[in-house]
């Protein structure tokens, strides 16, 4: 049997969700597109230390497609394990950073590592970085504001300056980083193109500034997937509505989106006002195209228990099985 | 086939190469019960920060152990990688160092770690720590001198009080250890014990002064392989003879060996120039007891690629090869 190609574009918690609902589809054959631009954290401080690319995303990735066997769960443990903030050496690191870090010093590259990992964890699917330059992600706000480097920009509430209720009016990549070949032929084999959930900026957007993939996604001829976000993110995306997500994707990308997955359940209360507590809110469904599908695609509430970096993590999240069904109704039709 | 249990006792670059030779013989059901008092070096900096038993003897078992396949291959490069001793916060750490810390981190034990990486590496056969407790060596010298630490001991020349021509006269670890249930019931258990070569007091004895080990040795209806080193340790065994060593392991363990496998090949001028610099000289070989096994047992000389601590390692090395033959010999007989 022919395998139904899927490419999901991200990197972070959303993909590594959207990976967790395919993976037992031996129909599939997966690979994720990750972004290379995070400058917090563990990955952070390896990138500055070792001038190697960061590898947080593709971490998470390693995790979402190793083989769920006695050995493959120690493993996952072992790659979302962080040494504890004590005095020692290796204070705060993340495991799964290190081996990716070890591995691109033997190997001589991250794509190298990336493949040699996944060897190693015997993954279902493929990993492959969205460019293999070291880049920093810039973003113009439409107060004429710029920030510079991923961490920056997910957390501007950090700089006093910076009104947070501003958008994003221009995000690129500094200086121009080259498409990896890799990924580029992976999308155009791919029947299907998936992009979310996730930071819309800074883990989405930041896979299409990269030169020259906006034109290979118009191109492709693989329908595209869009999953829009529960939530907005403070300083990130205030007041934007559903439709504004896809304004923007449409400006970045060139393409409209063949199908909106959006979840149609009611986020409860209780969690409303925590995030609301850090300007989060939900995202307002204005969207009325016949290509939106709405279903419950969220699960019960959880705290990622493993927290590479310092930046926060959300609290609502999309049901990783929930949003496979989907898929798989989209692959069928 | 019922197969063969050989234990083999010790620790470090001499169980390495004893491991090496027999495990591509599926005859053999391997096990290696290893030191756990190594004080040097990034196990030892990692011992002294988590509290865990140091594991640099384990890691080197585990990558003679591993499955030789394509990412068995990566894991053993990846396990023997050190970090580059700039200023990065993992310099000078040994990948395999860490990975074992993080296994004992998450899984609360050393005992549970080694386990856990034995099924990652898909390992052939067995290794068990001789004891879980976390304790030092000690050694008591001749003229009285007392060194603390294997590192101290390996290393006594770095005293300046001490007498590097003074013989260890009593060893032993503080505070006591209790003797791994699991190491003893795999010596019951055995057809073979191999101990050697390796540091006698540092990586042999080191085990035998482990509460109780000396007994189970000694009752143990195994056939008991000792293999001596080639040349002296200065500050160790400077000026034994090989029936020294002979009489040094009758009086911690309290059994004579079955098979001394000495090599008989000539060690070649300008190596022994380099060794003589350091103070180390072939062991003169004064043994003439019916259970001597002659052969030619070295191979070319290498320097160790990688290298875990600050501890100098042997150019002059026993052939795995050649030593795994000749145990094959011993135990068709």
């Amino acid at each position: 049997m022919k395998k139904v190609n899927i490419v999901i574009i991200g990197g972070g918690t959303g993909t590594f969700t959207v990976i967790q609902g395919l993976k037992h589809h031996p129909q599939f054959s997966l690979t994720a597109i990750v972004t290379m631009t995070d400058s917090g954290g563990s990955a952070g401080r390896l990138r500055d230390e070792f001038g190697t690319l960061p590898v947080g995303d593709v971490r998470q990735c390693l995790v979402a497609l190793s083989k769920e066997d006695e050995a493959g769960n120690i493993l996952r443990e072992l790659f979302n394990y962080r040494f504890p903030n004590t005095n020692s050496s290796l204070h705060g690191h993340n495991f799964g950073n290190i081996f990716l870090t070890a591995l691109s010093n033997i190997l001589g590259g991250e794509e190298q590592a990336i493949d040699a990992a996944s060897k190693i964890l015997n993954i279902k699917g493929r990993i492959i970085p969205v460019t293999t330059d070291n880049v920093d992600l810039v973003a113009k706000y439409d107060n004429g504001f710029i920030l510079y480097g991923e961490k920056n920009i997910d957390e501007p509430y950090n700089n006093p300056k910076h009104d947070c209720n501003s958008r994003i009016s221009r995000l690129w990549t500094q200086p121009d980083a080259k498409l990896n070949p890799h990924a580029e032929n992976a999308i155009i084999n791919a029947d299907y193109i998936i992009m979310g959930p996730g930071d819309f900026y800074s883990s989405l957007m930041a896979n299409i500034v990269i030169n020259g993939m906006d034109k290979v996604i118009s191109a492709s001829k693989a329908k595209f997937i869009y999953i829009p976000n529960l939530v907005s993110k403070y300083g990130q995306t205030s007041n934007m509505k559903q439709s504004d997500y896809i304004y923007e994707l449409v400006k970045y990308i060139g393409r409209e989106p063949d199908y909106v997955l959006l979840n149609n359940a009611e986020l409860e209360g209780d969690i409303l006002a925590k995030y609301a507590l850090e300007n989060s809110f939900p995202i307002e469904d204005d969207l009325n195209s016949n290509n939106i599908i709405r279903l419950p695609l969220i699960s019960l509430i959880e705290i990622m228990r493993t927290n590479d970096d310092s930046v926060k993590r959300s609290l609502l999240r999309h049901d990783s099985q929930k949003l496979g069904s989907a898929i798989i109704d989209i692959t069928t039709k």
